[in-house]
């Protein structure tokens, strides 16, 4: 599947529903519960989309499009938000990513981006010279696999539960 | 995370809407692509799932109450889809399960399963004696799994897209 803006933001602009669908409202167990030492709870990962909304997909797409290749991006912090988020609920949360990420789509869209500059280029601090459509696709796919981690890492709270079933769930011997 | 009924019906409730935002309305090279041979599309795992309303989770747990392990349960068709999907449309099949699913939950809670009950027993064809608690608690785990599933499969269609990224998205080389 080639990269198309209309198909990313279809995406994007569903995510923060999803997330609420699936997590508001239900019990603790569910959604601070993680896969072990230094993995994430579901908490954890809403806090985590916010921290990329606020500091990292916007400010690499400006980079590239008003630097090109002259800068190199701002290496990701991907445990910003065990600070970040402290002290507030769940709730606080989804409704903070769904405003920030609302804010994101809007500014993307008013660049009414011409295909050249979906071809412009940036730096990245790992791997080097990566284009503003590479870019995007990846902020889709962030998406997509967070939700797949906490669907993942919710089954994974109720492995006992399941008694002989485990050995048909490949996903909760990871 | 011992099994609870209360905690069971929390995600249980709510995989018709997590699914309806995230799959309703977006486009066929999202909901239609799947991993490869015999794998499933977003599409077919909506399929699977109605179909395990109808011949599978119910069944089961009515068996467990009637017949104890005196009867063996019937194994589950995890292709059953393929041919009773054919000529529906994604919102259609969206629409089936949210009520195969509301109907099968207030079955369920018109029971008003008490311990004991949870506790009984009947046979997996696979496995043996199971308790009616873990196949509850496994209809619960299906759903996670099966949304953790879309996720990665509708990530992995943009494997391309996201170009040098590909390493961080550990997902993506399953």
């Amino acid at each position: 599947m080639d990269f198309e803006l209309d198909k990313s933001y279809e995406i994007l602009r569903r995510t923060p529903a999803v997330l609420r669908s699936l997590l508001s409202g239900i019990s603790e167990e569910w959604t601070m519960s993680n896969e072990g030492p230094d993995s994430f709870s579901p908490y954890d990962v809403v806090g985590h989309l916010i921290h990329g909304e606020k500091t990292d997909w916007p400010d690499r797409a400006r980079m590239i499009l008003q630097h090109g290749i002259t800068q190199t991006f701002v290496p990701y912090d991907r445990f910003a938000m065990f600070e970040e988020s402290k002290g507030k609920t769940l709730g606080t949360l989804l409704d903070e990513f769904e405003i920030v990420r609302n804010n994101n789509l809007a500014w993307l869209e008013s660049l009414n981006l011409s295909p050249v500059e979906l071809a412009s280029k940036g730096i990245h601090p790992s791997f080097g010279e990566v284009r503003l459509d590479q870019l995007l696709a990846t902020w889709v796919v962030h998406d997509l696999t967070h939700i797949a981690q906490i669907g993942r890492v919710m089954a994974k709270q109720y492995k006992g539960a399941i008694g002989p079933w485990t050995e048909f769930f490949r996903i909760l011997n990871f």
